[in-house]
């Protein structure tokens, strides 16, 4: 059995409201607007910059998720394994891993529009610091075929210039 | 500031049936009945055996809870730092430890009679694989002040063999 993976792709986004309208064309569903306030941080012994991994509580409007996010497997989108769960209480949940040796190793805070278009979840993000990026993700098993998926909802989109790197990533580490 | 700390006894109960009718005799009140599923983590770079650490996942009924618990800090007492949260699932948030390079170090399932007393919370531990005992527990900052409340009710039982080692050091390293 494969595991489930999160596959998404990050695209740069110079114009957002051409988008919308692109968005609009291809019937896209308009979910929610989000805003996520996100801290990252570093294991008490791996350096997650090495290993490819992350760890992150995010409140999400009311709600708090823990989040682990494995190694990338794949060179052109970002798959990985990913585990997540809600968690009662931001701050309880940021004692205990400080409390366990982790570090914070940043934030990122971003307003997410949300749209839904054939089982894929296509988000405009307005990004603290960094800018507009539209990210394209599905959830499944089968990585070469949601890929394609992917990148033909962006050629659709008129997005071509994509980033592999995390908004964290791109915050602190470039 | 103090920081508010659980407070709390443990003792071994020969015979649950007088301690039930002595509870009656102070007018402690029955609060439920709980099954608590245990398991017990171990750190990917510290020894909690050394460290007087503690990192649980507990599901108890239909709730799951993640709870760190920082070394002891009273030689006669299990007094110590503790933060707890609520998670979503117990397996995402046991899969999200074993990827950050945490082990299990144990199980521990029990039954829990609990009670209400002047402040306190008395359970009678049926415990697998160990037998019976009383847990005597008060939250708060007054340390020296709720020690003598908690062996002052401990005497009011008929209690007098404590122990200060946790259910899993108990059940696995004595």
């Amino acid at each position: 059995m494969n595991d489930v993976m999160e596959i998404e792709i990050k695209c740069y986004c110079d114009d957002d409201e051409k988008i919308k309208i692109r968005l609009s064309d291809i019937d896209a569903r308009f979910v929610e607007k989000r805003i996520e306030r996100d801290i990252y941080f570093n294991h008490p012994s791996r350096n997650f910059g090495e290993t490819d991994e992350a760890l992150r509580l995010r409140s999400v409007n009311d709600k708090c998720l823990i989040t682990y996010k494995g190694p990338k497997v794949s060179k052109t989108t970002k798959a990985r394994i990913e585990y997540e769960t809600q968690t009662g209480d931001f701050n309880s949940m940021k004692n205990i891993l400080l409390s366990l040796g982790f570090s914070e190793s940043g934030a990122v805070e971003k307003e997410r529009h949300i749209y839904s278009f054939s089982g894929m979840e296509i988000s405009i993000d307005y990004v603290d610091g960094l800018g507009t990026f539209v990210e394209i993700e599905k959830i499944g098993e089968l990585k070469d075929e949601i890929e394609k998926e992917l990148f033909d909802t962006a050629a659709k989109l008129g997005l071509t210039k994509f980033e592999r790197r995390s908004y964290l990533e791109l915050k602190y580490f470039s």
